[in-house]
């Protein structure tokens, strides 16, 4: 008799960990992703703004589960589901069967329909995002270096990032040190003060889900280093060489990062179940897609309830989600009945800057270098593979200690496939 | 009054290493290049076979002139030249004079007119190329690991190299260690033994511009690796499944790496200027070319006769040269005649896999281990920045301890500029 086949679609924080967690379980287990390698998210800023290599922060999923049990990994885009019949489209035109699906297709950029800022503006989603954003800075300090007037290098040298969590903060502060570590040196032709770095947020503080000491101290960081924090003002439109602000300004930039909300992946719509407003797919309290026995939905995809609201769309609860799915559908194999899910919220941190974060665990709060100290070793605990860890960390060592961003290239790979 | 200016085309070996023998001179120099980096060509197969990552072999060319002095870097790509204006013109339109013109454009690949090959095979001579064959190889274990039946996965699993020279020499065996260390371990679905890697050279020999015991040890070498090395044949033609060789066999493959020639850059035609029947633009013994008093070329650009024969396109005379040219415009400036150039052979080397090289070193051969390590210290020495030094030294370590091949990401820029 064949053994029961649950299929996992994604290989983020949520698939890769559920997975791994279903590894020797009495079951074949495919995971799905359109991409080979397994991505650590939280550090793609630092790929944004030339510290680290894609590699430090992709693992290919298939080093994962090299060991020959009973996790199988294929390269492939699911577009859709038929929940009735138990298959998952793939986007070459086939299809697999599965007994057990867990739904862990994540997120994508939300423009909140702002067409001319989809256009526009530049996200940091994943690796091609964050690549081509570190090209075209690098780009624009090369503009800029060929312009004569200051007039005209305006533009190519003021940056808007929109959106003030932690992905915003982030990029702000490597960006305004990428400009001091590298523009003010390799470019005799400009000045680090030259440049402008704006950082907009609709709220009235950064981090505006979190305690408002650590936004403060956020903002007093990045206005250190040169960064412009703008509460309370949105982006309107924006165009090639010109961002619109709700404020009334209209600020002469080329660049404008895009960090200001996330959606359900596209998937979520492709399926006939119910979603929430913000389009992630309803589940149960035991994470199962509501009116399904053995579909499962975790991580940002998922809209699990817990006190009043939805949980947030970060690594840590679907991480757990994934722990959780897995030991559900273990029961169910084994006949036993579903466990209810329960989210542990463990706190949240953001570096700013060389050498400082701000990190919110339980009631402690940390900033400034014991706040980065903690950020680091959280970090490195989560990356996966031995090398990645330790290439990581001398990267971060020789920022420290040389004050330098090594990975500058603009370069492109060339595909055609 | 203003100082002369130096214009240097091209920012490869030869044109970097005469920037830097003309820093201090009593002139303004402006180098240009495509790119924003200096690229260690030699290293291209390690990005290409997934061990080494595009920044370890890439270094950017404004952080080599930080300091200050009389060199500027732009990045540009020129078009051509108005040898008699004394103008430099640039791909955005626009046109920079000069006093003194290096031109160090280098070379780029050569179909020798086979244009379905133009169209079907992988080149390797820049780092999207490389880039683009290393999504593609993995991309074809993906694909192969899809396919239900043995001849399905055939044309996925067959690569054929062309050229007997040392980059399809070093790629052939980078890529058996890649199949070796990856299929074998990450794909249960296929076997190594499934993979099948031709090398194909016109002559009747490997290195075949070396002495003849340095062929049949890389071929013995590659045989041990599982290459199949076919002497005195050539690529015909080629379509997307398929390549067809000189002697009569069609070969079921998808891919299709060219490594059989080079040709002088496209810039060396824009010139009004002599050329040798390779395409390389003639120079006379000061390396001026022919006619012009105040025009240099250097390298893989450069027809330089010497004992009845051009002098060949690799890194070792294009530095030479490039010390010398810097030397002539410097004895130019003061008022000195310039000194005829002479080149030094003082070898070649290329690796074989993990641990093995051959070398030749004035009247000394080495091979296996020995020669392993000299081309190890060699190609360090040459590589330009202690970061590059470190992380390649370590990607080397990495590779020989752990077996393994790190960066084996299928990954895209986005690009859009």
């Amino acid at each position: 008799m064949d053994r029961p086949r649950v299929v996992i679609v994604g290989a983020g924080f949520g698939g890769l960990r559920c997975a791994r967690s279903l590894s020797g379980a009495p079951a074949d287990v495919l995971l799905l992703d359109r991409n080979n390698y397994h991505l650590f998210a939280p550090l793609l800023y630092q790929v944004a703004s030339s510290l680290l290599n894609p590699s430090d922060i992709a693992y290919p999923i298939r080093a994962v589960f090299r060991d020959g049990g009973n996790v199988r990994f294929r390269m492939a885009e699911a577009t859709g589901a038929d929940l009735d019949a138990g298959r998952v489209q793939l986007s070459d035109g086939s299809a697999v069967p599965y007994d057990y699906l867990v739904l862990a297709a994540g997120s994508e950029t939300n423009f909140f329909g702002l067409q001319s800022v989809g256009r526009s503006a530049w996200g940091m989603k994943d690796l091609p995002e964050a690549l081509a954003l570190r090209n075209h800075v690098l780009r624009c300090f090369e503009s800029a270096a060929r312009e004569p007037s200051a007039h005209a290098r305006a533009p190519w040298l003021t940056f808007v990032v929109a959106g003030g969590g932690p992905t915003g903060v982030e990029y702000a502060g490597a960006l305004a040190e990428l400009v001091r570590l590298v523009l003010g040196r390799d470019y005799p032709e400009l000045s680090a003060g030259d440049v402008r770095i704006l950082l907009v947020e609709g709220l009235d503080r950064l981090f505006p889900t979190f305690p408002p000491a650590l936004g403060e101290k956020a903002r007093a960081r990045l206005e250190s280093l040169g960064v412009a924090v703008r509460l309370r003002a949105r982006v309107l439109d924006a165009d090639a060489d010109r961002v619109r602000l709700s404020d009334g300004e209209a600020v002469p930039a080329r660049t404008l990062v895009w960090a200001a909300g996330v959606k359900a992946a596209g998937l979520a719509a492709a399926l006939h179940a119910p979603r929430s407003r913000s389009g992630r797919i309803e589940v149960d309290e035991f994470l199962r897609v509501k009116g399904r026995e053995r579909v499962y939905a975790i991580g940002d995809l998922a809209s699990f309830q817990q006190d009043g609201r939805e949980i947030p769309m970060i690594a840590a609860p679907a991480m757990q989600q994934a722990r959780h799915a897995a030991g559900n559908i273990r029961a169910s194999l084994e006949g036993r009945p579903p466990a209810p899910f329960h989210y542990k919220d463990r706190g949240m941190m953001a570096t700013i800057g060389r050498n400082a974060a701000v990190a919110q665990i339980g009631r402690l709060s940390l900033a400034g270098f014991a706040g980065w100290i903690a950020w680091l070793f959280v970090h490195l605990y989560f990356l996966i593979g031995f090398r990645n860890r330790l290439v990581v960390l001398l990267g971060w060592a020789w920022n420290y200690l040389r004050h330098d961003r090594p990975i500058r290239l603009i370069t492109r790979a060339g595909d055609r496939d």
